[in-house]
């Protein structure tokens, strides 16, 4: 059958081939993943990755303390209140986002907070920055830190998370502190990097993606659902550390400071695949795949 | 309720407020279409226009003669052979595109051809093309030919359609040579641009993405689906000229060699609705509207 010469993006590396790695030539994505070791992977910390428990399946999401850490704490703290419990999505725009909220504005908060002040952008010297070799269009820098794609300005020193398919942020009104948290909303189209710097980014999807991006449009401006029983139900979110270790999601994510990974952005900056026939010697950041795959058997 | 400062792409421009045109500040995409006058728009070419009937509704696609002269004249050839009746979209693959195929490879070919040379660039002096101001990192200049966005080099004179989200694809086998149009792709997800002249784009959806973009993904490899039962039916593809005027889905789409159009772009470039913090002063070509709108009446 015809393909496009792509790649599952989550993906088990033993399931992919190795075809070119015997040659001579500059290794393929998934030349780089059955070449990877274990430690060019990593597991995922409990305490910062949280479960969307949908009808259709579980969203696994992990959390950015290093870049949103007030966001994360209140979060979690909402989480830990069973706010999101029994909420819904309430909005699906077709290349764009889906959203969940309380949309009857009725959930009361117990020791979290409804809003907080903006955390676009973090200043601190110490946060690991892999760059990526090409330019970008919406900021100086771009690259990975920590398995997330990020930017950062080396003038004034600050980073910040990028705008790219299945990135998690916190909905807010025209006030950039009216944010926090409760309303939280998914990428789900062209990456919309005019946002970058715009919104608090908390996390990413690391698994289930396709429970979001599937879900009917909304009809009603920038993706609403018009009537409440078109609203996707929110069966839970927890924090994965409160979850029995026998119901966790066991998955690992491709770590972004090794030489593995500069191979594995190398082979997307030049496909070499056979099917290609032109190499475009430069890849976008989203188009960078962060690759998840399951945790392997021990 | 919060959102995210979007607007719906495929709008109507009178529903649009145009709250900040009075003020003296730049205008907002919204006030830019509110502005837009009726030349600004254009109708479709029912000739170059194809109707995807789906049990969900009717997917409107553009194509684009200018840059595949071979393949819209084979697509047509096969569309009014009936072709593509009865047949079924056979992969949706999460943040990439839908494929539509015959799976079985028993449906017989009549006058239309199996196979067509590539035409993954042009090299027509002719060739409409509006700039974008702003760089691109997977080719030396990018812009808008017609409605398409497009992308060219000013060195050898070729010009090629890029792959932002909704552009419709003829797949192919490894072979450059083995595409023609039986097998037509939509991306549905972050552009993949490396696709650029590796495959020949034959135009873009117009209406009905979300019929699409929602579709369940499948399990298989690259999005396949695993059971025959799990494909999309295609009721039908006809070219709109062959479907009777009352049935036509009357569409304008944004011209993208006006004033307005310029203003439309850098509304875009420097994002100056009130939710908005920072202004990026910078759009990447597939974020740009190309908008649509129900044509009004007269």
């Amino acid at each position: 059958m015809r393909g496009l010469g792509n790649l599952v993006l989550v993906c088990v590396a033993g399931m992919l081939s190795a075809s070119s790695a015997a040659a001579n030539k500059p290794p393929t994505l998934a030349d780089v993943l059955a070449a990877s070791t274990a430690s060019d992977w990593r597991g995922l910390d409990p305490e910062n990755t949280l479960y969307l428990e949908l009808a259709t399946g579980r969203v696994v999401i992990e959390l950015a303390p290093a870049f949103a850490p007030n966001h994360v704490v209140n979060i979690k703290a909402l989480v830990r209140e069973h706010y999101f419990d029994g909420l819904a999505i309430v909005r699906s725009q077709d290349n764009y986002v889906v959203q969940w909220a309380d949309a009857d504005s009725n959930r009361p908060i117990g020791n979290a907070r409804k809003t907080l002040p903006a955390e676009f952008t973090v200043t601190r010297p110490d946060i690991p920055f892999t760059r990526l070799p090409d330019a970008d269009g919406y900021a100086p820098q771009v690259g990975f830190s920590n398995g997330f794609c990020a930017a950062r300005d080396p003038k004034s020193g600050a980073a910040w998370l990028a705008h790219c398919y299945g990135m998690v942020g916190a909905g807010r009104d025209n006030d950039i502190n009216s944010g926090g948290g409760t309303e939280l909303y998914v990428v789900i189209g062209n990456a919309p990097r005019h946002l970058d710097r715009n919104v608090t980014l908390v996390g990413r999807v690391l698994q289930g993606m396709e429970l979001l991006s599937t879900l009917p449009r909304g009809s009603l401006p920038m993706g609403y659902y018009e009537k409440p029983e078109q609203r996707v139900a929110i069966k839970s979110i927890r924090v994965a550390a409160d979850v029995p270790a026998g119901e966790r999601s066991a998955l690992q994510v491709i770590r972004t400071d090794t030489k593995t990974f500069t191979d594995l952005v190398e082979s997307r900056r030049n496909r070499r695949e056979e099917w290609f026939h032109v190499a475009a010697g430069y890849v976008e950041l989203c188009n960078v795949p962060l690759v998840v795959r399951p945790q392997p058997a021990r």
